[in-house]
């Protein structure tokens, strides 16, 4: 199993001192003539005319540029809860990628508060000076309620990344995954491990875009109906997937299934690899440590993916995020809907072209398609409502 | 009585497109190696060994180095309530002198919210991942308690700019307008207008430094224990304050007295300084319009101040502000105390040294040793506590 090299940490850390992010002027401070435009006198029109007509505010103020990475440090990659301070790096690291990937200013907030009412109306007071809302490492299920409240409360785009953003990436490799292996996606019987905020979402996004069937199974076996101990959220999911009717345990639930999708940091054996239909489909997305070895899925399945940065066919939210914010800013969206995420899967699937492999079942992070490609996906989508 | 000339707007508004800040990188992300240091799986090596030792969040994340800069937009400038939105220009403008002044990093952030609970709990949600929090634009009486309730919360800094900033740099003009005019502090009698955030910080900090006599005028007249309708902050002023018992209107106040120092937007009209002693100070902080005119003042004043940049003798908190949070967060000080405060304003008045004058009775913004002299003094108070 691939966990971090003790020999990186000193790399790691001596790449994190002093942070990974700062805050810059872009207009000049040179002399008093300088200081009278950017602040007093000059700042003072500014001001009385955004707060006559707000709408300014996207003008002459950063907001129309600018998202906030939210998180309560609950879930923390797959580290679980780490706390507010100890979930900054990754939302450091988040709005490092907004600005290298999509030219959007990201600022890192970490609240200290659990309670879903306090996270919504915490997020609510803040949102006036942003253009949207990156929610990240909430855990479930409090993450769907903060998400869809506040998105009710604010007239900027909400996005939890770790539902949407995963969600998109596994459709779009799936897609090329299948289109690979000659099947359609109706064709395929998925198996997702883990029940929380990716998920749910990656078994949401693959039931609207047609799957055949979706079984999800949680730390006490797969999904159904006929279990007592659902959440609201998944009697809900219950509801939507599992059209076979399986109940038992993960492991029994991969025995001749096409596609395995791990979203939590519960291990695999080799026997329920093995175990699995030709031709399978491998994604163990936990992060730092997939579910599977990935070398080892590599002997039976005809597709592996990973979430890590370290490996061929990194399924990795970078590949949505910061373009899908990119054109929720630039076409003003208020909201980021379901007809986007799939436009943005499809849009990204159809980058890899003839490059299709099995190495190769999504685009680099570093092609400079993608974030223009994954933008005019979202603005189009918008328009188009 | 100066106002924004209307020629300027195009020149403010064109300076103001799409904002004053942005946030950038300051690792590189130029190939997954890099994104493997400063995203997953790296990152997560930091974020648990900060969620072990907290501690370590000062080494290896923004928070050493960044401040929020947080409003309600109850109070801005001297323009009043203007909402969040509406403070955002100011709030950009603050952060980018905190980088162009000191080299801190700062985050406006602007609160939907005026409950004074809220707020405090607001800030104090948001407040894990910052090294301090820059108060600012937020009303009287409200602004008081915020801080102070934030203070006992939080362990960083807490600084309501609009007070103290503004206390230190008027006690630094104030103490070389005396040394000009061969008087010592304890010599002048002060009338201040307006009992607001700066007047009451500028009382406070006058008669803590010796002033003689300090009266502070409302829009009722001058604060005195007499008063049937004293707010609480108000009460405690006219205990503190006008040791020689005035009472009336603030022009009554200022014949014969030395210095006038208005924070607050009402005029003052020539008769009233006229009226003052010979050798009078005035200084006329209100922004964007001062309460005297500065070319009228000064037929009659020794030395003549304003808060504005297009004037000499600008007593802006930018002189204090950069280096104040330099000096803190340098010096990891979990609050800033009454005599960094006053260290500050001694710091900044012994720059003038030789040069002393009356249209230069304060540094200029623009000279380079102003932040290293208030960050210098800051850090030495809080290590001499």
């Amino acid at each position: 199993m691939p966990t971090v090299p003790a020999e990186s940490d000193d790399a790691v850390f001596a790449l994190h001192k002093g942070g990974k992010l700062e805050v810059n002027p872009t207009v000049p401070v040179r002399n008093r003539a300088d200081l009278s435009l950017a602040y007093t006198p000059g700042v003072a029109t500014v001001c009385s005319a955004i707060a006559a007509d707000p709408e300014l505010a996207y003008a002459y103020t950063w907001k129309s540029n600018t998202v906030a990475v939210v998180t309560d440090g609950s879930a923390v990659l797959g580290l679980g809860d780490l706390g507010p301070l100890g979930a900054l790096p990754v939302m450091e690291g988040k709005a490092l990628l907004f600005k290298a990937f999509a030219g959007v200013d990201a600022v890192p907030l970490c609240l200290d508060c659990r309670d879903v009412d306090e996270l919504v109306e915490t997020v609510v007071r803040l949102a006036p000076g942003f253009g949207g809302i990156n929610l990240e490492d909430i855990s479930a299920p409090r993450c769907f309620e903060v998400e869809a409240r506040l998105q009710e409360r604010v007239p900027i785009p909400v996005f939890h990344d770790d539902q949407h953003g995963t969600a998109i990436v596994v459709l779009a490799a799936l897609t090329n995954a299948a289109r690979l292996t000659d099947r359609a996606l109706a064709d395929l019987r998925v198996v997702i491990s883990g029940a929380g905020a990716a998920g749910v979402a990656v078994a949401r996004i693959l039931v609207a875009a047609g799957a055949g069937d979706v079984a999800v199974a949680d730390s006490r076996g797969i999904v159904h109906s006929g279990r007592g101990d659902l959440t609201p959220v998944k009697t809900a999911l219950a509801e939507l997937t599992n059209r076979s009717g399986l109940t038992g345990s993960l492991a029994s639930a991969l025995a001749g299934a096409d596609v395995f999708i791990g979203v939590s940091a519960g291990q695999v054996d080799e026997a329920a690899i093995a175990s699995m239909a030709p031709r399978s489909i491998v994604f163990a997305l936990a992060n730092p440590n997939p579910e599977v070895d990935p070398a080892m899925a590599g002997r039976y399945a005809a597709v592996v993916a990973t979430g890590r940065s370290d490996y061929p066919n990194q399924i990795n939210n970078v590949l949505a995020f910061p373009g899908v914010f990119r054109g929720a800013l630039d076409a003003r969206a208020t909201r980021i809907t379901e007809p986007m995420k799939l436009a943005v899967a499809i849009a990204l699937a159809d980058l890899v072209g003839s490059d299709l492999a099995p190495d190769h079942v999504i685009p680099s992070p570093f092609d400079p398609r993608v974030a223009p490609a994954v933008a005019g996906a979202v603005t189009e989508a918008w328009r188009a409502r």
